[in-house]
């Protein structure tokens, strides 16, 4: 049976790298087109040395009439504002394509150009758009043809909250969200912000109530348990590589109840093959280069402490695209991430 | 001038040789004495080789009549629970004690049984002990015979917050207290816990909304700034040696003011030697191996995110020991600490 | 096709931990039985939590005519002296063995005493085993029975010295080898000495030139290249997890050829699937987490450096032992390993 | 007693900023210029936020007549080819000056150029200046006003070699120094190569038998110890910030001897306060943010291996060159330093 050809436009950031790594071992595609800005093709394995005898891939400038001969399926790997000046051509010639950019995930333009500093250019596409968060638009993300994958924190933030503002389980008066993540969120750029000496020993915490994914998250609070709810949200970056925990302090509508949490997210989790609601705290690195999501909590007589963790790279961005990818071809929604 | 001659009841730990370090530089007290469970008198330079060509201090078996006549200033450095055996000695013989064991720091011995599991065995010292945070209880300290050194989240916790609920700045309703924290706040222990392998490349939430710490931070709130606050406090392990950063959220009363919170902070802090306001939220790297406590915060329409760092071993422990006995010997509070 | 089904035994180990997560996922067995001691059975996902969703598989507690009607083959990740008590037992019953202790790697069992500081109990068996070096010992590894998984740091070296040797392009009166190891290779083991705070921001010297696994090296020096080579070794403790890098250091006979090395290295590794000679000095990153060696290096006048790197849990231990188990099974040698 | 005014030039690279903070906590000179290349004045505690409340320092650009008038002692801590421009000036004012780069370290122009690919521009003080390394030099550094702080990779080498060679204990014509360093090493630069992700979990081999310090470390050899040593030197980049670790293979003169051995170093470190020659192999952290050089060793029948440990920033550049200091000042040579 012949594999469907899937392409990774942008296969050099820390998410491109992580997709080309999935896919390669991907039992059923094969990844045959990977791109990026370079002067002159080169082989993958020469970008990223360890890849040698596992592909001989080839990495050239994305060439929009080639791309369309190469592969069925697209993974957009770019900086925001770039997506949407690449997605609306694949899209015209038939092509599948999964944006791990922000650029399709915000459907109010207004908000988008508040949070990303620019003009959406593609307000056909955005609309047709689906959310790649399988464990709540799955049957949307089987018939789509874009989807706009969750960003990182957002991924983490909405599997744990969505299943308790739907239930009515916390109130939505004041959510607190403090997430932490490692380096690798903040993508591969030479900066001394990220230089090993400023970053081990040291934490930082940063965009404080403003962060971007504050958008997508109050969108989909909305879109899916129909609420607006006060979320306060403040990262950190710490001295690890990959991963993100977010602690949520939330009060108890009707009081304590363990119980009562539990059952909301096995009611939503139970069946879901990336998400473990656990009966402890899980750790960073229960899931650490995996595509799972893992659920732990505690509570006193008013209020709840949730731990949500996920791997930045895989459930919070490249193993989260292909399960929607997985998904999209109508393959075991497991294939190639366990 | 004749030193002041001080000892260390148990060095051996992180927190004792930090202790070590400090006062072995300090210029006007003397190290004199200093003690360990040791089957046989040991150099502190074999212990520590680190010190070699630094100091020939012997540490030996504490003896209680040795003690007496080798130092003027006792710190005890030792688990909950061993401390308040040995202090009553001391105490009798004249000596001033600062104790780094939470002994003497809950007045509420149920709590403090609560807490430590086990009942409290000196009720009359207890009453007189000070609690040594000098930005709050300075001119007790001076007059001190018995300091009770603060636990390491309670003095980021209490230097955040106190300003503000006395000031009525945020509403006490719901307070959410989010810590983070390297990994020498636990203790030296051979414990696959605090392996590399398992620290590294890992995060772990624990004790949520249930750290003994709290019984402190609610104590001292209702003693400074006369109210009970609701205070959800959730640590966090984080791969790195040492620091505490602790993440505040609070509600603002009375809406957005940074000019107010800003006001409220230069009140008690404008000159504290060892407190820093700061116009950004600053670095766990900021205050690493240093007695200051910087603070920083970013505001929204109603609600404030506060950022607290304190190197937990210094000021969350040996230096503010130290800062305490400068104050308690009428020194200069500064010396040898910056 | 029935999956050929394959047994732990002592699974929790570091080692025996990631054989199980190379096994879980290789598309040719089954791992049918794990074993470990334990009070009573308890499932893996229990014992390494991010296996839940992943395994069901229950570990339980050795028992030899259980474990004979559980598995074909055996891997043994017990400490050494344990393995030569097991092996005979499954040997006896026809099973194939992977023993990834030291116990039948060293034939002359006066230097395993020496070394290991026990008389070898298994000499019978001690004869037949093949040492498991694929690259050098193929073919009597497909025959085998009794296979004797290489130590990590015999692994590294022997892959970098063997064709130098064999080819005569270094001398063999003096060559040095200078190793690094990440912690994982001490094993999973309770003790200050790998505490996050003794090892992080810390190298460590140990063993200098009387390390073990030298017996193993001289042994297959013997054996392949027919000579005796002064080694003189050291290796090192980083603040890392997991990988080894070796930089040895040999003097050049008949002068400076980089073409003559690498002539020597591509004879023996052209073909290989898992060694890769490099154009440049390879880093530990690229060969983290697979089980390929590379090798590169720089000549003067006289003398080469040259560095090989392997990642002790995989080409070192575990995915070794899978290579090795492909060959005894006739399977493609990379399969579950790429 | 006026402290005697010192200046640092180029405060702002990980050696200027440990300079600072070691001269500010100096109890007999006082900082009172600080440079770096910056658009207009800027306070160093805003440059460093930590210092805040510590210094009120302000940092400028570089001004000749200006720079004359602050201060009698100047560091230059300044890149390879840059203080040779600003040197002469200074000297030619009469004042001292302590140069960190390479510039005055090496005597033979032709060297320079080639390590360095430079013209060196001052030879008139090139021959003048002094090889600041203590232990060797401190008579002639008591009277220089021009002193070559030594290269970090050099002054352990030197310390761990020269008195071996000197007293004929191991052969010269093949030793290997196998170094390891940490991050900090390679100055604050914004590269890839030292971006966090890509460093930890990393080790890097570099410069194989080319690196510069070769060039220092031949020189010394011969002005010392009257010799020319084969040197075989490969440094290698860890996952650390600070420390420098030389592990040393050498060929023993004359058969085992450990007692020789000590015998040596002890003629040339007894008397040394920074020099410390142990029983064991030292541990990095052993000399962590100290100007300790730390050395171990151990034999077997015909060589020898030895263990030197610096702080790459401290004894290997920072502290060394206050050390200088003390003694171009007749200070007591550890003042500032212990």
């Amino acid at each position: 049976m012949k594999k469907t050809q899937v392409a990774i436009i942008g296969v050099t950031g820390f998410t491109g790298e992580r997709l080309a790594n999935i896919l390669l071992s991907h039992p059923q595609v094969e990844l045959s087109y990977v791109t990026a800005r370079l002067i002159e093709p080169k082989p993958l394995a020469e970008i990223f040395p360890y890849l040698e005898k596992k592909t001989q891939l080839v990495c050239e400038n994305f060439k929009e009439e080639k791309a369309l001969k190469k592969a069925e399926v697209f993974f957009l790997s770019l900086p925001h504002t770039v997506s949407f000046t690449i997605a609306p051509f694949l899209l015209k010639g038939g092509k599948k394509v999964i944006d791990l950019s922000a650029d399709y995930r915000i459907k109010d333009t207004l908000l988008y150009r508040k949070y990303y500093q620019k003009l959406h250019k593609d307000r056909k596409n955005l609309k047709k758009a689906v959310y790649g968060l399988p464990e709540f638009w799955r049957a949307k993300i089987r018939e789509a043809y874009l989807v706009a994958n969750p960003g990182c924190y957002a991924t983490a933030v909405l599997l744990v909250l969505l299943p308790l503002l739907k239930e009515g389980i916390i109130k939505d008066d004041f959510v607190v969200i403090d997430a932490k993540s490692g380096v690798t969120g903040a993508g591969r750029r030479a900066l001394l912000d990220y230089h090993f000496s400023f970053i081990s020993e040291n934490v930082r915490a940063y965009k404080p109530l403003t962060h971007q994914h504050l958008a997508e998250i109050n969108q989909q609070i909305f879109s899916f348990a129909h609420k607006r709810a006060v979320v306060k949200f403040c990262p950190h970056l710490l001295p690890l590589n990959r991963g993100i925990m977010i602690t949520v302090y939330g009060k108890l509508k009707g009081g304590n109840s363990s119980s009562r949490i539990k059952k909301a997210y096995f009611k939503y989790y139970r069946r879901e093959p990336f998400v473990r609601v656990r009966d402890f705290l899980p750790l960073l690195r229960d899931v650490y280069n995996t595509n799972f999501c893992d659920i732990g909590f505690s509570c006193d007589r008013d209020s709840v402490v949730i731990v949500g963790v996920i791997d930045n790279l895989m459930k919070g961005a490249a193993s989260q695209a292909v399960q929607n990818m997985n998904i999209m071809l109508s393959l075991d929604e497991r294939t190639g991430l366990i």
